[in-house]
């Protein structure tokens, strides 16, 4: 079955910045995730397959889970390139600082493409295809392709795949609409594997990641009303797991969807005397608010801050506020998501 | 964007049974799944679309987790029901045994039809929509509908929805196909909340149940190949837990997704002297006939048996011979799945 989509007129104009560029330098955000990866290697093919020169540039190594992507061994880090590129492609980011240390490869008259869906983005591109409609970048990066009228191969596809299951939580988040569906099972007519990849970079965990599951399970707490839990992650328990910072994501959704729970909360020691504090609801709770009076912020169902104290101290200051704020609201009718 | 399926001749004659037969009869197995109550649910809302009256059995209680389902408040036990029914529809139950007590509802000589997916199906109706194509028994109901040229409501959509979820594990699993993408797009346009479905029917977890995943973890362990994990429950873990047996299930996914991992395995005393175990492999490893060996069976990639004995001595027998198979196919290149 062939896929129509809608496309705005900035697709044409992205389009046409694959076609008439070339010796193009690729770049995403610093410690990228699979959407910045899963857009950036796609283009990549995308421009390969148009028979344009590449060049991969990130900050950091890729993770060991995103390895497996095709091209992903091709990136290099900043240090490792000589000279700057007058036609540069930026994928999945917000700002130009987030770029890093890569933005010092990009000419200062340089042609510089911004692809994007992040409400953030303050637009720092000559051109710019910002897409707030877009689930992902990816989801961007599949309609330049139809708009090239570029037939994907398994490899690019399989990139496409990853951005949209992993910036979707696997078709989860309400983000997940009709098109990106439709995507996906365009996607899959090319072979991807919908089974191998969510397996790669959604379902496994390394040894380390199992013991602090299980380490941070026995700090497990929740209110009386049972409409607030929350885990706790100690420098130490993370030293003691073998785990490093990336191992600590994911742990809110623990106290999140403890049934009956409105407000999930994740309290982690980042460094002596400093407390970062992840968010979650469900339904109802503004947690961007409440990370916002902490000098945070995020959105109604995810938000995070940093707060100076030790843990304790956190703890009992940032449950008072979530307290008051469940209790506030706790008479309104359920709010639909 | 409207769906056109291409659809077998035998939907023809279900959509026709549908159609020509009233005051009806509907079932599904014992403890009833997400696939099981959707598919029942989804076609109970189709059948009065066209004016039919239709009776929801079941021997069990409809699970906390699905009574959001439209018209699952509407499921009597088969003691609350009198006389026999001469039109009956059983959805996603391999054999009349399955339907339990239920079945004493179903008269002599009833027009039966039975509607389901799974390849151990003995086609016990007197008419037969066995699709093994399908990933879900709700997406042979979903093609029912088409082959009907019923418009679905949000009611029908969140119930096939439900089941197509739920039996394609998020649709991660290899059943995920194009179409059931395309008909899970295809649902998101009558109002289906795709974060709300999956919140309740996959991500909630009961305040037992965490607890079981956190003593149940301090039992993970994996052999020196780290090719092999497993995790050990016994009845005391599941009582102090306060947890039941449903909770049980999913446990053997921890082994499973740990890194490097091939064999993921749950022991479990299911009564002194009787052990059941859960197997579950990435890649290579056929675990259905492992099962087989063991007096159990299963498919290639999730199977189990129960086997007599204590625990540490089942768990002896099956870990030697699984090192056995693991030894064995370690040298063969890996397997795509």
């Amino acid at each position: 079955m062939s896929l129509k989509l809608n496309l705005k007129p900035e697709y044409k104009s992205a389009a046409d910045f694959f076609r008439n560029h070339d010796n193009l330098l690729l770049l995403v955000h610093e410690k990228p995730d699979g959407d910045a990866l899963g857009s950036v290697l796609g283009a990549a093919h995308l421009l390969q397959s148009l028979g344009k020169t590449v060049t991969l540039v990130n900050d950091d190594p890729i993770p060991d889970k995103f390895r497996f992507l095709p091209m992903a061994d091709r990136f290099l880090l900043p240090e490792e390139v000589e000279g700057t590129f007058a036609n540069v492609i930026a994928f999945d980011c917000g700002d130009r600082k987030r770029l890093g240390r890569s933005q010092g490869l990009i000419a200062a008259d340089a042609n510089l493409l911004n692809v994007d869906h992040h409400v953030t983005n303050d637009h720092f591109g000559t051109e710019n295809i910002v897409d707030l409609e877009a689930a992902a970048t990816c989801q961007i990066v599949f309609k330049i392709a139809q708009e090239l009228r570029i037939e994907l191969d398994l490899d690019t596809a399989t990139c496409l795949y990853t951005g949209l299951v992993t910036d979707t939580g696997g078709f989860r988040y309400s983000n997940t609409t009709e098109e990106v569906l439709l995507i996906a099972a365009h996607l899959l007519t090319a072979g991807v594997s919908p089974y191998q990849i969510v397996d790669r970079v959604m379902e496994t965990l390394t040894w380390p990641q199992v013991q602090l599951i299980r380490t941070v399970l026995d700090t497990l707490d929740r209110d009386e009303s049972g409409m607030i839990s929350w885990v706790t992650i100690t420098r130490d328990m993370l030293e003691r797991a073998g785990g490093c910072d990336e191992d600590v994501e994911g742990l809110v959704n623990y106290p999140r969807n403890v049934e009956g729970v409105e407000v999930g909360i994740s309290f982690r020691e980042s460094v002596p005397g400093k407390v970062k504090v992840s968010f979650r609801s469900k339904y109802v709770v503004d947690v961007g608010a409440i990370a916002l009076e902490f000098g945070g912020g995020g959105h109604a169902r995810a938000a995070g801050c940093t707060v100076d104290g030790d843990v304790d101290t956190v703890k009992d200051r940032v449950l008072a506020r979530v307290r008051e704020v469940v209790t506030a609201v706790d008479t309104k009718p359920e709010a639909t998501q």
